[in-house]
């Protein structure tokens, strides 16, 4: 799906994800936030605290693959008929840079859209200030059930 | 590494990982509790409440991973020289089954530790009074730094 | 499934493997050989030769993922009813170790069946006489179709 | 990465690219070509014939893999200074659709070159005359010795 075909989802769509995002006790508890929904494509922000550190006080793995697993989550459904849910079967992530900054930015992008599989790329940024670096990289499979 | 061969740990290790343990945030903001701490295989447990929910009111995948991941490490931890700390690089999880129960089980096993590199298997447990079933399975690749 | 449990499948189920393998232009081009054939468990043989080396001489990890992969869709397909077929979603392999021996020794095992999805744990040995060294682990999907 | 920085590599570095590829007797048994060597991206195809196929006659997910595996081996080899070796140490792998076509191509591409460990992004196309559809997606890990 290229840059130019991007679009906002339908409002019925996102309320539907902003409704099941609001439904989630962890996203809550962790502060995370949904900040943008796109065909094929999620957003979501989780703003430092201490709450999220591992032991050397960066954002701990699990937070980091929270996030990740939701916007996934969240961009696939954005490409399903209605009446259907989205359930992670697995996915696979690679932790390649320390986990700092003012905040984290995950980002779920479908890659393959199937009847029954969807394939997401996983990405989570670190960013401070103007700086934004890549520190988590992964792939996700989903159903649709 | 055979049933026979597991043993506790020596105590200043158990200490160092309990000390680690402690000072992360995110174990504590979910509350798990670090249960078991054996040569190559540690177990950390997670007790239901509403904040590690998903939208349907099971444990979030979010959850249910960070408690895998952190067992695995602090497995990897196990078989460790001093003064040496251990970061993920990467690890994929299969969630198996809806993951419910009054609490999550964690076991995190070493199946091979190198000179660099550690390789864990991840498996998470639903606890519900006696009963025990499989929710995640996984497998984790660690550092040595 | 526990050891005990461990049991012969139907012989028609076997012939339907056997087939379904002699079919794999790959494994016969490899040189692989199943060679057991249990429910939820399979297990596939890849004698050393040349034609399968990496750049040092050892197995190539393209052939030790393929017959692991191979491995697992057969156990998964031995808990199938009739008339289904079986795909592989996707897997994740560790190659813990230099895969040498006079031959490599895939072992798919069953660890989840449902109804729409199964997961396996794959495990690759290199045997050398008596010598049994574990030099791949990894975890697969299944989609049965 | 981005692609205007693609250049190609220095011709030392492309030799021993393509000395080592020639000594994996499997890619030369499968029949691979190494068409093109980027800083950070290799490409190889892998002609269709009937000694690469599972048992409906598509190429096998072994062959798939085994060509994305060293596409993204020698990416990552791409950034090495001279006298370092790599190694994959685990790869994930999403067949995302039959693998058919008159050839493969699998692309490997460096997404995190660091001191020890290097991630690299896996994609396999089905090429049939114009065509050119995704099969595979995955990301590999690999270490430098």
């Amino acid at each position: 799906m290229s840059e130019l075909e991007r679009e906002k989802v339908a409002p019925e769509v996102q309320d539907r994800i902003r409704v099941s995002f609001d439904r989630q006790g962890l996203m809550r508890h962790l502060g995370a936030i949904l900040v943008d929904i796109e065909v094929g494509r999620v957003r979501i922000e989780l703003p430092n605290r201490p709450e999220l550190t591992q032991q050397d006080g960066y954002f701990h793995a699990g937070a980091t693959a929270a996030i990740a697993d939701s916007a996934g989550g969240y961009a696939a459904f954005t490409l399903f008929p209605e009446n259907s849910a989205v359930l992670t079967v697995e996915y696979k992530i690679n932790l390649v840079a320390p986990a700092v900054g003012d905040s984290l930015e995950a980002l779920g992008t479908v890659l393959k859209s199937g009847r029954t599989l969807t394939v997401c790329r996983l990405e989570v940024f670190g960013i401070s200030g103007e700086q934004r670096a890549l520190v988590a990289t992964g792939q996700q499979t989903l159903i649709r059930v």
